[in-house]
């Protein structure tokens, strides 16, 4: 089969290595990697035997030109990686039939393998890690300190100071600011008895962990998934998305559609009064990506199989008073969901 | 005139809002801004009074509908602000005339406004007080550190604790990584009498700041432009990366076109035999993006105009012995150019 493929992820899934200037072009059995002269050292020692690597500026007029030489009649490509601009040029005067296939290389990486599982695990052990310090801290360092700060604090620990990268930029949202699913930070200051969403991840050798814990901020705040809030209405709705995340993780089979591991959270949510408020997915695959594939949704006709990687997190978001979400990311495996990192 | 803008920085110079979903349309004078329910709240409290907010899941259904409910014949687009896969859903059955232009967003903004201006010397006067900040403590904090740990701290004092996002990912480079001019970190730890690069900037209200300091690391490291090296190769490597910075900024003059600002480092650098190892532009544009318009390089015909703001940073790279940059962000104002910041 002929593909070429432009992002980043993609690329390296194929080469082991990549950077944010590169095509990789598939043409049979034969690799070949194209990047400009920035990144010839690195490609050199990074990619795999038998991929051919060509430094050239002009990284579209290199891969037509290859198409060309070998005489390809057909190329598929994934509509969504390249820019219209870049699909222009690539397609001006080839006399290639070029193949749209969305989505084509996070298909490929639906099923992860063994390293790649090892590589998710140990991704979610750090994380978790990364998690405990940062909460078992908060104690003598973060009281007073505003989200801004409070954010920058879980970038030290999600990154180890510095030694990983992070899978986003995290989200730690006190109170009515965690009523926004995709909060950003704000001026409000961190106090005994607060709500805190934490939503934050890492990268290990490029896979990517995902978690989420709502916490009730205290003398003895932890971690763990028992949390004792003041307010009855707080711990209500923590228990319910508690039980949602807890009756889609136990429930989850392979040979289930995606969306019935979200209809589990979600008659949970709904039937607790809160549907309205359970504004989003119940999960998203990881790997490579922060977000790829399955998607576990409503819509998600999708069957799920062992070995795909995906997170389970419910939320019930109440404009204006709090919000809360509980995640962990699984892995599919002997018909269940084990999450990661544990 | 109509447009449909879908990069989050061109739609945020329309609207004073914007976020990571959302696409803006222009049809004659007016203007309508569409994302989904999570953003709701913070566009109706971002966006400039005479938008339109419109929420929707499905951004692209709703531009359509409006482009053809308005009788729209012709709409522009940026091909490099679509992807391929959102281009064709936005073309398909809808019978207006779509014309590509290329850099439509980024030519509107390639002429600073005095406000913009402003936004821009306060995010180079912040991003200078981090570097004498970060500078100014290397000796008590970082000695011994590894390139990842000094890449956080960087993280840290660039974002002042994480007040304000990030141009971009700092490069914080010792010796032979410095010869890489997108060097990433590893594990080569700081000593005194190392040649230590730092290329790093802030956003202030989402205007970026952007420089780049190689310094000498000693007792009385700092952060000025006259840096003493032990060794004599680097000495001499400094200092012509200094005259060439200097002589650009000093020469440059509005009416002249980029390239010829870019000759006037070139030149310098080539005069003493380092040509070869000059491996980039001089320059780019500075604004909402962090790179814009306009390129200050080689084959740049741009003519350079009052208002515009760009960086100067020449420099040479040995490969595996070290490499130097300097680079500040300047204003051309009065025909000349002015360094922000100071």
């Amino acid at each position: 089969m002929n593909y070429l493929l432009k992002d980043e992820n993609s690329i390296y899934y194929e080469c082991g290595y990549s950077c944010d200037n590169a095509i990789f072009v598939q043409l049979g059995s034969e690799s070949f990697f194209i990047t400009d002269g920035r990144y010839e050292l690195d490609a050199r020692l990074g990619c795999r035997d038998g991929v051919e690597i060509i430094i050239d500026r002009d990284l579209i007029s290199v891969a037509k030109r290859l198409l060309i030489s070998n005489n390809i009649r057909k190329i598929t490509i994934d509509p969504q990686e390249f820019s219209l601009f870049d699909f222009n040029e690539l397609s001006s005067g080839l006399g290639v039939d070029i193949v749209l296939h969305k989505s084509f290389s996070q298909k490929k990486r639906i099923i992860k393998t063994q390293k790649e599982i090892l590589l998710l695990n140990n991704a979610a052990k750090l994380g978790s890690e990364a998690f405990d310090n940062f909460i078992s801290n908060m104690q003598t360092n973060m009281l007073g300190c505003d989200e801004f700060r409070l954010t920058h604090f879980a970038k030290e620990y999600l990154s180890f100071q510095g030694r990983y990268e992070l899978s986003f930029s995290p989200i730690v949202a006190i109170n009515s600011n965690a009523a926004k699913p995709h909060a950003t930070p704000t001026d409000t200051k961190l106090n005994n008895n607060d709500l805190l969403l934490i939503d934050a991840g890492l990268k290990f050798e490029r896979y990517c962990s995902d978690r989420t814990r709502t916490i009730s901020v205290k003398d003895s705040t932890n971690c763990s998934l028992s949390q004792y809030f003041d307010s009855q209405e707080k711990q209500k709705v923590y228990d319910v998305v508690l039980k949602a995340y807890n009756s889609a993780i136990k429930e989850a089979r392979s040979g289930m559609k995606a969306n019935q591991i979200d209809k589990v959270a979600r008659d949970i949510v709904d039937s607790h009064g809160f549907g309205d408020y359970f504004v989003h997915s119940t999960g998203h695959g990881v790997g490579l990506d922060i977000h790829e594939l399955p998607v576990i949704s409503s819509k998600s006709e999708t069957i799920i199989e062992d070995g795909m990687v995906f997170t389970i997190e419910p939320g019930i978001y109440l404009p204006n008073e709090f919000g809360v979400r509980i995640e962990d990311t699984v892995v599919m495996k002997n018909g269940k969901a084990e999450i990661l990192g544990v």
